[in-house]
């Protein structure tokens, strides 16, 4: 497993991107494509107010196979209605048109505001042509989905002879569960629809859905992967612990891109009673608004990670044998506060990365959550933003 | 039952407040004092990892009689060990010498810094004589008990014969579940002190338990009322009105002074299966960082909206029965966004007090939870904070 220096796309993919007059200048309409059917798989929001891009995609999905995917930005088809969901068929049909394929094997997706109609006939008339556009930079793809995103978003792993690639956007409206914003996979390694399902479920499970910017569940988040068998079969082992691997740093992409942040935090819980109490108190530590302003602050604030993880009131947590440490630096054991000098740890703060780690002493299970700090910047971007 | 134009102590209630030397010049060691034993109850936080004062709190509630209690700001006395319980005990010691009772009469509150040892000596030098000093304004305690807060906070009702006066603070960390950070309650009413935890227990439920600044638990939270029985018996139900009433306004009174905020954001949730889904929504709107943005930029930003009930992914919210209302103005039904005139909602918004009223249309149950905006304040102060 290695990942490359510049994203590049597996055999047999593409892309394409334009402006079709949904936003003033920027690109707003992004055509994914294998030259072949893929073997895919997906995962969806568990909001409860899909877009109907969802709604839609959870029935393509069934047939366990995609030509290709189409997406817009600006708009998100959401909470629009029964004719949202016809809009997105007809997505899905221009696209396919254009892939010379059926609808049924285009997966759609749209983001942005919601509550508007589309304005659809500009995504058809858009869509019309991208098929000649289709270039090898995944890049031209991620720069085409993004929103708030201050940079687009992929990146590429090789694993034996085949090809691992992520392009994916997304930075505020976070906490997935289920799947990111959007996030497609694209791979040549031959798997079948069915393993493919098991392998990015297992690996959303550690990534993906261990992700918060801001602890809200958008409507639109989709998880999705096309593996179109160019580069004949690989390693299953290899290919899991690749797409794991990926899947992870994608995410750490993705928090360190939260709206307004600084500093990439991840939360990781050991020793704990089990999966889901390790799962809790990670999240609970990166969604804890007063960890969040510390770690933008540079303050080890010790009090508050032990009222991040006391606040997981069904979770088994023996204070006694509760430890913690910043960056490396041990701040907290058996519950209380260490002595320890204070410049250092500040010091550690400033780091891009901060790891806060915490050892329950309950058990053997442990969790990776991710995140970001909280700052001005993403007030500003919140309060400013307009709906309509 | 009626609100008192400036609050004023019930019969037989005094207290007093001084700087001991913890800050450098504000009032940090507080006294409240009954002049009987009063019939006494309490709620404490369900944080893991309680302070001191929390775990002796516990202890000496059991014996359902205060007599006064003690407070101090600066040092919150959590996760300093066995020491820190034997300072609690200490604090308690003292101040039932200056009240002339037993050590088991008096409640311990201690909020600030975590992880510090208290500076037990100025403490209790502190409290010698400060039964000499004790007055009859409730704004002499409110204020020596103040953290961040911005204003002092305390209100009377008078019901019958009797008053109920409130003594409360907090503005950070503040998602009480059990009880706020500090709220006390006085009364001359005649109540048993069996009753008393009921009717606390009840009225907690639909205030302080529904409040939340920014979704972290404290460490400290402290909830405890005392009824000395000076005006005897009052009609029991125009007494658990009265202590409801009050309980709610001053989780709008904390609400509205969280941190940074300029607004109080109130989410009333109707028609829900079931009260616990009922308040799984509106709690899940006032903790939304998108919504508390939304209110601060005074946007109807209808998606938000939609966003933050959908993500209550086990509650029963089925789309075609939702309906929305901003301060009055009708924004969603049956789970599209109406068209609306923007700059009347967008001037609605700018109100003090945002209502955002929710009808899932699964049943009958309603709940409503307490809230405020995020702000830069919000971040400079909590960024800014230092620990030590």
């Amino acid at each position: 497993m290695r990942y490359h220096d510049t994203p590049a796309f597996p055999r047999g993919f593409r892309c394409a991107s334009k402006n079709c007059g949904l936003k003033p200048a920027a690109n707003d309409l992004t055509l994914f494509a294998s030259d072949v059917d893929a073997a895919a798989a997906a995962v969806f929001t568990r909001n409860k107010f899909p877009g109907a891009p969802i709604t839609l995609g959870r029935e393509t999905i069934r047939g366990r196979r995609l030509r290709g995917i189409v997406a817009n930005s600006r708009y998100s088809n959401v909470a629009t209605g029964p004719i949202g969901l016809e809009h997105a068929r007809r997505m899905a049909q221009a696209a396919a048109r254009e892939l010379e394929t059926v609808p049924e094997h285009v997966l759609v997706s749209s983001t942005g505001v919601i509550g508007v109609e589309l304005p659809i006939d500009l995504i058809e008339r858009g869509i019309h042509g991208m098929a000649t556009d289709l270039q090898s930079d995944p890049l031209v793809g991620a720069q085409g989905i993004m929103t708030t995103d201050t940079h687009p978003k992929a990146l590429s792993i090789s694993v034996g002879n085949a090809t691992i690639t992520w392009v994916a956007k997304g930075s505020g409206m976070i906490e997935p569960n289920m799947a990111t914003m959007l996030s497609y996979i694209f791979t040549d390694a031959a798997i079948d629809a069915d393993a493919l399902d098991g392998l990015l479920r297992r690996a959303v499970d550690v990534s993906f859905n261990m992700l918060s910017v801001d602890s809200d569940t958008s409507t639109s988040d989709t998880c999705a992967i096309l593996a179109n068998g160019r580069a004949g079969a690989v390693d299953p082992s290899a290919f899991e612990d690749a797409l794991s691997a990926g899947c992870v740093r994608m995410t750490e992409i993705l928090a360190r891109d939260g709206e307004g942040a600084k500093h990439l935090l991840r939360a990781i819980v050991r020793d704990a009673a089990n999966a889901s109490d390790a799962k809790q108190i990670a999240k609970s530590l990166v969604n804890s608004p007063l960890i969040k302003t510390m770690v933008f602050g540079a303050d080890p604030n010790v009090g508050r990670l032990l009222m991040a993880v006391g606040k997981c009131f069904e979770c088994d947590i023996p204070p006694e044998s509760t430890h913690a440490w910043i960056n490396g630096h041990n701040v907290v054991r058996g519950g209380r506060r260490l002595e320890f000098d204070d410049a250092t740890v500040r010091q550690a703060l400033t780091s891009e990365v901060v790891d806060i780690e915490v050892s329950v002493g309950s058990g053997a299970a442990s969790a990776t959550a991710y995140g970001c700090d909280l700052t001005q910047g993403y007030i500003d971007e919140n309060a400013a933003y307009y709906s309509s």
